[in-house]
C-alpha cells in the first residue's frame, strides 16, 4: 500500500495538466484506476487509522469530542493514540505467516504503548508525527526518525531538509527502504505487507537534488515527480524480482490537497470543490490505483464507490483471512471489484470529527452539516476553499441541514455547486432512499472512545528510546495535561 | 478538423471523473494529447473566424468596436460576416487539389455574400448560426440547415429537437455526412478538408435516443458520449478505408465550457477558472488532440502552446502551401512540434473584443485587464464564473492593470488563484521580458473593419435560398439597422 497526501488532481490520469507523473499513469495504464475512491476522514492521523483498522474513526476512537464537528489528529503533544483493543491490518497478517513493514510516517500515536511494532508491524523506518519544524528543541523537540524500536535521529539534524531551497534526501531514503525489505522478502520467499507511507508532498515539501527544479509546478511538483520516479522503481523491482503477478500493490491519499499550503507547498483536487480539512469532494475523494498483474485487468476503470477501509478488508481477502467478527468493520472486500469488475452497492460516509457530515449513495451526496471552517479562523488567512465560494454551501457558519439535507449529484456536478432543488420529485425520491441509510448508519453507531481529547506537552518526542546512544534525549517539561484545542 | 464546444475538462484523458470518452481517450493514446492549447476568443464566432483565417478576430473583423472589451458573435441579426478581403483555408487549400466540406455550424455571417461555397467550401450541410429556438418565426425564424447552397429544412421543424427530453438524431445525420464525404473522397482519390462543427453540447444540448440517459453527467454528458462515439466512428472509418495514415485529424474546441448553462446545458473546464465569455484559462484554453498514424508518435503529450489559428498554417504545411504573405498570419505551423516533439517559443494573446486582456509567455499570464461581466448582468444571475471568487481577479467591474499587470504561474497555480507578488524579483524579471512581447504585439497591430457592430432584424433567416421550394419562406419585417448590443 502507497500512501501519501496527495490530491485527486495531482496525477496525470487525474487531468493535471503539466501531466508529470508518467509512472502512476503508466500504473493506472497497466491496472485499475478508481474514480470514486475516498478517504475515511479529511484528516491524515483518522485516516490512517481507519486504513488499518478497517474501521470508521469514530469507531476506532480517533476523533475528538473536545467540541463538535472539529479535525483532530497526533500531533507530538497529543496523549492518546491506537488503542491496543483495535486490532490491525498487520496484526492479523501476522497470522498468516506475513512480514510487515511501514517505512515513513505512523502517526498513530508516538508513545511507547502506540509503537508500530506492537501493534503487528516487523519492521518499522520512518516517523511517528508529521514533520513540522525545524523546532529549537526547547518548546518543541524534532520529529526523531525511528528503526524499528529506536530513533537513529531527528528531522532537520540527522535526516535535514533545507527550508530554503526543500531540498531533502529523505524520499531516497525511504525509497531505498522499501526496494530492501521487498529483496529480502522474496529471497526468504517470505509473503509480505509493506506500508509505505512517505511524507514528501506534506508542507513542508521536500525533494532531493535530482528532482529539485525539474517540475512545472514548482517544489511541490518536484516532491510529486520524485514520488512518481520511485513508484515506478518500485513497481519495476516487483517485476524484476518476478514477484509481480503474486504482489497487489494500491495507491492512494490519506486526505484531500492541503489548499491551505497551495500552491507551492500543496496540490490540487481538480474540479472538486475545498480540500484537506473538509468534508467536500475536494477533502476526501482520492486518486487510487490497483496494480496486480496478470489479475487485475489492465487498463480499467472503476466506478466503484471505494474507501481506504477497504484495503483491510481486501487484504485479508488476498491472504485468505476473515476481518474480525467481534466489532463492525466499514471496510469492504473490493475483490470482486477488482478481478471482476462488479459494482457492489454501499454508502460513503464524510465525518468530521463526532459528526457525521455527509453521505454519497450512488452518484447522490446529501451534506447533514456544512462547514469549512469558522469566521474567526477564516479572518486569520485561514481557507480550505481558496479562490472557491459556493453560497449556502462552503459556509463559515456550522449550518445543520439534517432536517433539509443539501443534495448534489455528483455526475453532473462534481464540484458540489448546483444543490438540487428542495422542491424537486428527484429530491424527494432520492431523500427518501439516503435518509433510510443513514438511519441504519446512526442507530447501530456505537462510538469507541475518543483518543484525541487529552494535549500535554510532556508527551513530545523529548526521549524516545534510543535517545541516549546518540546523545539526543532532551528534558520534558512538567506534566500538564489539558484538553486539546482543535480549531477547525 | 473536429471543431465544437466542450470544456477542458470534458475529456477522460482530462480528468473528467466520470471517464466517458473513451474514443477521445484512445485519440490521445494513439496520438499526441496538447495540454496548453487554445482558442483565439473565448466566443464562438470569433474563434471560427480565426481557425479559418489564422488571424486574430481583431484583425479579421470579427469584434465589435460599438463598446469596450465586449463579446460579440453572430447571432440571426447581425449585419456583418467574413469579408471578402479575408482568405480561408479552404480557398487555400482549393488551389492544391482539396475538396472542401464543412459540416455543421458556420457562423462566420449568413447573409449571401457570408455563405461558405462563396469562401472556399464546396460542400455544407448544416446551420449558419447557433441551433437557438424554438421561435415562433414571427419574433424570429428557426435556424435554417443548409445543403451547399440552399435550406433543407429548420431546425425544430424539419429538424427537431426535442425540449423536453433533448432528444434529437442531428448528430447521427452530421456523422453520416462525414463518412459520406470521406468514403466519396476516397473513392476519387481527391485529398480532403472536412470541416466537422456539430453543436450538440451548444445549448440547447441534444442527444440520439440511443445515448439519452446513458451518462453519469445527465444530459449534457449524453451528448458527448455521443459525439465521443461519432469520433470513434470517424477514425475507424479512415482506418477502414485505408487513409488513416495519410490524414491529420485535429480535435478541440471553440471556447471554454458555457458555464452558465452547467451543469445540464454546460461541460467543465476541469480545475481552470471561469468559462466561455471569460479571458481566464476556463474561457479560452481549450481540449486537443492531433492524430495521425505513422506520422505522429503514439501517446504523446505536448506542452506547445498552442492556437486554433495554427490549424491554418499547419494544414498549410501539410498540403505544401504557403500562408498568405500580405497580411499578418498568427497561427504558427506546429508541424515541428507534432513531428519532432520540438517546442517552438510564441505568445499566446487572450482578446476580448477590441482589447487584449491578457498574455501567456511560457508558464507566465499576465492579465492587463480583468473582468468576468458587469454588477449588473451578474445581479441578474448571469455569472461566468459560477462557485467560483478569486479576490481581486474575476472582478466584476472592468479593472485596468497595464501599468501593473497580475502575474500568475500556470504550472503552480493552473486555476489562477494566487498573483505574484509586484514586490517579487521574480514578478520584475517575467514582466519585462513579457512587456516586451506585449509592446511588439501592439506597435504592430492593425485592427481589421470590425465586422459585428450592426444589428438589423430585416437580415434574419426570413427567407434563405431554396425557402421558395419548401414553402418555409417568411416575410421579413423592415429594415431597422441599429448598434448591436453586447451586454458582456
Amino acid at each position: 500500500v502507497l500512501f501519501l497526501q496527495m490530491g485527486w488532481g495531482d496525477l496525470g490520469a487525474f487531468g493535471e495538466p503539466s501531466k508529470e507523473t508518467p509512472n502512476l499513469d503508466q500504473m493506472a495504464a497497466e491496472g485499475m484506476l478508481f474514480l470514486d475512491f475516498y478517504t475515511a476522514n479529511p484528516l491524515c492521523s483518522p485516516s490512517r487509522a481507519a486504513l488499518l483498522t478497517g474501521r470508521l474513526p469514530i469507531r476506532n476512537g480517533f476523533y475528538t469530542t473536545n467540541a463538535h464537528a472539529r479535525n483532530a489528529y497526533t500531533p507530538q503533544n497529543i496523549v492518546g493514540g491506537i488503542p491496543d483493543s483495535e486490532v490491525l491490518l498487520p496484526e492479523l497478517l501476522k497470522k498468516a505467516g506475513y512480514t510487515n513493514k511501514i517505512v515513513g510516517k505512523w502517526h498513530l500515536g508516538h508513545r511507547p504503548q502506540f509503537h508500530p511494532l506492537k501493534h503487528g508491524f516487523d519492521e518499522w523506518f520512518g516517523s511517528p508525527n508529521c514533520h513540522f519544524g525545524p523546532y529549537d528543541n526547547k518548546e518543541v523537540p524534532n520529529i526523531p526518525v525511528y528503526r524499528d524500536w529506536e530513533m537513529v535521529g531527528r528531522y532537520y539534524e540527522d535526516f535535514n531538509i533545507n527550508r530554503k531551497t526543500g531540498e531533502a534526501n529523505l524520499t531516497q531514503i525511504y525509497l531505498q527502504e522499501a526496494l530492501d525489505f521487498i529483496s529480502r522478502q522474496q529471497a526468504s520467499q517470505q509473503p509480505f505487507f509493506l506500508y509505505w507511507a512517505i511524507d514528501a508532498t506534506h508542507a513542508p515539501v521536500y525533494a532531493s537534488k535530482h528532482f529539485l527544479g525539474t517540475s512545472q509546478r514548482g517544489l511541490y511538483g518536484d516532491a510529486v515527480r520524485e514520488i512518481d520516479d520511485s513508484i515506478g522503481k518500485i513497481l519495476k523491482h516487483l517485476q524484476k524480482l518476478g514477484i509481480s503477478e503474486n504482489t497487489f500493490v494500491f495507491f492512494t491519499s490519506d486526505n484531500g490537497a492541503a489548499l491551505i499550503s497551495a500552491p507551492r507547498q500543496g496540490g490540487s483536487n481538480g474540479r472538486f470543490l475545498c480540500g484537506k480539512q473538509t468534508t467536500f469532494e475536494g477533502g476526501m475523494r482520492e486518486p487510487a490505483i490497483a496494480w496486480w498483474p496478470g489479475h487485475i485487468p489492465a487498463g480499467k476503470v472503476s466506478h466503484q464507490l471505494g474507501n481506504v477501509m477497504d484495503l483491510f478488508t481486501t487484504s485479508l481477502s488476498l491472504a485468505g483471512l476473515q476481518p474480525p467478527s467481534d466489532r463492525q468493520i466499514d471496510g469492504i472486500d473490493l475483490l470482486p471489484a477488482l478481478l471482476q469488475g462488479q459494482l457492489i452497492d454501499r454508502p460513503i460516509f464524510y465525518y468530521r470529527g463526532n459528526e457525521m457530515m455527509a453521505v454519497r449513495v450512488g452518484l447522490y451526496k446529501a451534506h447533514y452539516w456544512t462547514w469549512s471552517n469558522s469566521w474567526e479562523e477564516y479572518s486569520k488567512g485561514i481557507d480550505f476553499c481558496p479562490g472557491q465560494n459556493v453560497s449556502g454551501v462552503t459556509t463559515h457558519t456550522k449550518e445543520e441541514h439534517t432536517t433539509l439535507p443539501l443534495l448534489f449529484h455528483l455526475g453532473r456536478d462534481p464540484g458540489e455547486k448546483y444543490p438540487i432543488s428542495f422542491a424537486s420529485t428527484e429530491y424527494q425520491g432520492v431523500m427518501e432512499r439516503i435518509s433510510n441509510v443513514v438511519q441504519q448508519h446512526q442507530v447501530t453507531m456505537v462510538p469507541g472512545e475518543p483518543q484525541l481529547n487529552v494535549c500535554d506537552k510532556a508527551v513530545m518526542n523529548w526521549s524516545p528510546p534510543g535517545c541516549e546512544k546518540l546523545g539526543k534525549c532532551l528534558k520534558p517539561p512538567e506534566s500538564e495535561p489539558t484538553k486539546c484545542i482543535w480549531p477547525h
